[in-house]
């Protein structure tokens, strides 16, 4: 077996090792959902472990070995996709957990990390609905902590795509940004799945009237049960059609970059950051 | 008795008259929480009501009787206050409910609301923190309704604020609109409250050390257990100084015109509605 | 902002002062439920907030401050009406919770209290059907307190009624006193609303063919699902007639009498109380 | 096998037959609960599951084979006792249930029944604090029941003692009675014991300074956590001194003539009750 | 009141004083399940009670009286019948929890004992399907003693055909043994109701054409919704015809036997405990 | 992208076409569970989702096109790991679900997949510990279904060990055969993780004194807290040392081609399957 960041594929000794250091475990959750056409539904959950492994191996180097991190598996499946950030969850294929479940789920995981002697804890998420769920799971396993006994653990959590800075957006989107919301099998995905997982994407199908009529138009509220016409035919809420392999590189660097700075900062009490 | 469009102070023989011609329900859901030395703790709560009256009052006469409504009691503790929008749930007199406690009243509610035979439904957030778990409420109780046979209800999601347009934002914010994260307890609720609820505001209390520093600069993650020092001692987000019954009214008149043309466009199929 | 005893029209910086002298925090509960064509709907939480803020301020008077007290916002949702106490949960307009919720919001909303630094409460009960499930979740509150190290913590559960003394009831009622579950919108709680909410009642509506046939006679058992015919058609259960803001002062004076007697006599290790 | 009105010791395939001939189910609801030095701590359950067996026998033979009765297997842990009513959960030997799971319990052998084919059901309470939880169980049965197409099962919950007549009241407790609720360990529930489990009752342990000072004084209120030094020091409420296996069998007698009337009235559409 | 076992036909008081001494508390888990046409439902509650009776006595005088033991009641619904072992939850008598009930039950049991100072604690086991969640239930009463500040409970969870050794099964079953999932209704179990409880029992039943074609042969996988063809008519997975009380006599001596020699060896670090 | 039995690898188009053709959707269930030192800790999730993904494409050839199969993203995370069967889940990197959790994960799949039409669903689990959990979150998935009209819903539930033939496994274990349970991390994990994931086992660490004294000796029963030096060193229950990829590679083979017999006989009514 190789050195690696991933738990998943780190045998239990070298995990305790790991451990002893006082790493930070990252818990990378995305969902499986559709993602258009053109890219295959494991993007939220494919994405987030890719990019806390590329932090995690970051964070050791650029930390002089003072952080390491290891990555727990990933939370595979995600809270209902809603339709102003994901299609919606009535679109075959997108597989969804109730609200519940996705915070019982979280709090297992953080709390069993927390019982191996994790102290150092990065919730990273990959799928925007998932937000509050994930917070309360963490909060839920924080006062199992401390009714056990447990004072000194520290969980931060955060979106990956908010670590990308106004430069960076500015000149990926040069016809303007729509927001996040919408970057749903958009540039940002589709190019991070071009860097990382180039197989699972087929820039041939946005070539389709699926993808016309692009980025959607949505009303700022929801609607249940939703109103299917309200997602463009292809589920996608922006066009991939600008993505490269070059602008995933850019937006993994930056985005790695501070998110390092960020964990750094919350967990050595170094480093340099500031809000983006 | 005189007519009203709150529920808690209608009769129930009233009330079923109301309902059997079709009104729109409104289930108003704020929080009991901290606002600063300035304002009493149930901003969220009441003025999400009074909101929810102000639209369910407009919404008859806008639409020429065609559209009813009546406001329900609103649900008047919210989801833990989070540091970044709210101050975070550890300030003593913030008092917050845990998510699946959120998620079932929420359903409760709701279900009963569709029992007595309401089939068009307005969940009005007055508390940013909410959304996520009334959503997860409102479906349960959708499936609840569909797992009875009754399958004609809609339920329209929405947080007041998102109804105020881009043109209202930049003439009431001449100096620059930091989000509607940052406006707890700033402009746009303290206005609001002088508008609604005078006696509840004391804006002598502004004029003190407690308020310098605003707006905060919150980093763009969570931490947990909440660090206390990343907010204002005051507990505001934004500074509200430049607050004003006149704003209030412009606030009020915006939102709750956009929000009659958002409701009308859903439930009668007509009006005339657009994204802001 | 001018001195009160309410939580929601409190600012958190004199909140937490009053919690700092040791206060007494009062949770009120009532329903959302038809009480018959005379009265709103919120009789149950309106009530028992007014009794809970009559109270409040009656102990710092009694108790020459001693004991001071604060009122949370009412829970305004309650459990599930039954036939023989409330008319029944199946009429329109009642809009209730079912017991594992009602059970989650009573424990939250104590243990947030508890948070705050609260060791004296009092739940007060103004909806019958209630008081079993807000006995489950004061008590899973306080374990959840212990389990966190806190055991200093001291619940007073009671439902204002029971301390109207027997000689008060023989003064109200001459003709004979039915019992406090048939009291739904009878005698008792028409008095109270006319105190204190006059404009939410109407006396002329009782001289209506609804009203005949009163006091029901229930059977001594609950059917489920519920029997329709079983309860009166004004879903009164005795005759609001010989209501009179008059009684609404002496019955009120009593019970608050009789409860701030209590409160001290538990929380103040003085007073002089004894069982009515 | 001899035949049996007990579900526990009659085989699936008689059991089948019964339920054939449209039999009322009898579902008995107990607590396993101290109940002073002077008898054994399964009163609750013990006694309720011999007055569902007395009223299922009684029933056949009452309406003419028109009812038949069968008694399922009772609930034999009940709801935290409380010191109003039981003394209280802190005192050893009294093993309590939470509020969820008995709701729980009592949905799935509700559910249960209700695939076998039951329609007939009979909630029978023999603990005072278990009926709210009981009752919002049997109603989520039923909703679930609804849910999968089930319309026509109908529920009575009732306890036992509420069909002891005033008149019988008054004979057996010449002295006064004291109510239902101090009726914990005294002369109704004694009296039953030495009837039907005389081997469980010690009635020389009673002549002991254990029982003096009863019936109890005890507050209308509730303390939580309990107050012991506010039960008895024997556990029970009132002294069971007067009690007989003569008094037994008329408690036995009468509460089973009314239960039947009650039921049959129900069931049948026939007898000939009228509320107590 | 005679000597016992059994808590509950033991008065308080004397459970107490039994507890004062440390006395193994065993908590029996069964079923309400069908069992063919020739025994009662009960068996896998009755079983299991009378062997954990049995095991109590035994325990204390094969040490002597070093540990005593108590048979709480037991539970007397269990998880839902499975194919393969106990012919489905499908069939018309069998009358199942949910996991998550039987998971709280077995919960909340062993917490009240642990609160009751109960600190040996064996679950015995009598219906297959139960174990992984009274092994659930166990484990939350555990962490819910540890985050209370008890730390010193210990809890053997065990199924009483484990006990039972390859010699007496040889000889028990000369025809060869198909293993205890298939023993539903068969040898084991009808020779232990022949010895526990003969009235239980009808032998004649079996010579019926129901009876053919035993033992079941049944798939090593299994179908939701359950597949009715899969289980005999009779709803046994086994022949009973060879049972008899002799050899209910012998696996009551041998199980008993082993489950003393286990219980002793990890209660008193005593005893000649070697698996099976 | 390429052609693939793997829903996340899957876009959601070709997906529907998938299931449009009523194709047999698989989910794995595994654990991220310790499994000595010479494997990862992914070892029950990777297997089960690789002979699910074998079985999938097996059943296509087998069934010359008649059944399709598709593997959904694959539960990593298990139930508790019991000490019998894996050690225990005191250990670290043993990262375990509650029952609850697991159950709920498992209803909101299985109902996920049936609302997107699939009707053809196979459990494959690879952990023990999981089964009766998601055993009870299928069928709380089919009452959900059937509730909302969905009644031609089939799953089967099954472990991949148990298609393994006898003669196999005397072939396998000339030495002699402990049982599945012992099998964590020994010959026949450790076999197939030479064949599928050669680069996640080290056969290299196995000469080492922590291997030494296999296969563990445990209980006949289980104890809470788990006794750790109950688990042998490693971690591991039976020595791995006999593994290779030959028999991996049988093993594959067999289960596979009896689970495809199984599957082909469940849902086209066709094949040739008997019981091992």
């Amino acid at each position: 077996m190789k050195p690696t960041v991933y738990m998943e594929e780190m045998d239990a000794f070298t995990y305790r090792e790991k451990l002893g250091r006082d790493a930070v475990v990252f818990i990378p959750v995305g969902a499986l959902e559709q993602h258009g056409s053109h890219m295959a539904m494991c993007v939220d959950a494919a994405l987030t472990k890719a990019m806390a492994g590329a932090t995690a191996e970051a964070l050791v180097s650029e930390t002089d070995g003072a952080l390491e991190g290891i990555v727990a598996a990933p939370i595979t499946y995600g809270y209902r996709s809603q339709q102003r950030s994901g299609g919606g969850f009535h679109l075959t294929g997108t597989t969804s957990l109730s609200g519940s479940t996705l915070i019982a789920l979280a709090k297992d995981i953080v709390y069993g990390l927390i019982e191996h002697g994790a102290r150092k804890i990065v919730f990273m998420n990959g799928h925007y609905e998932n937000y509050q769920f994930i917070f309360e799971g963490a909060e839920l396993a924080l006062e199992k902590a401390r009714a056990n006994g447990v004072g000194d653990v520290k969980i931060q959590l955060l979106s990956y795509w908010d670590f990308v800075d106004e430069g960076t957006i500015e000149a990926l989107y040069p016809e303007g940004f729509t927001g996040w919301d919408l970057e749903h099998a958009g540039v940002m995905e589709t190019s991070l799945m071009l860097l990382f997982y180039p197989d699972l994407v087929d820039m041939d199908r946005i070539e389709h009237p699926l993808y016309d009529g692009l980025p959607a138009a949505l009303p700022n509220y929801d609607i249940l049960p939703i109103v299917p016409g309200y997602t463009p035919p292809s589920g996608c809420l922006s066009s991939p059609e600008a993505s490269s392999r070059e602008k995933g590189a850019i937006l993994r660097n930056v985005a790695v970059k501070n998110m390092v700075a960020a964990i750094a900062c919350e967990f050595s009490g170094e480093g340099d950051y500031h809000e983006i």
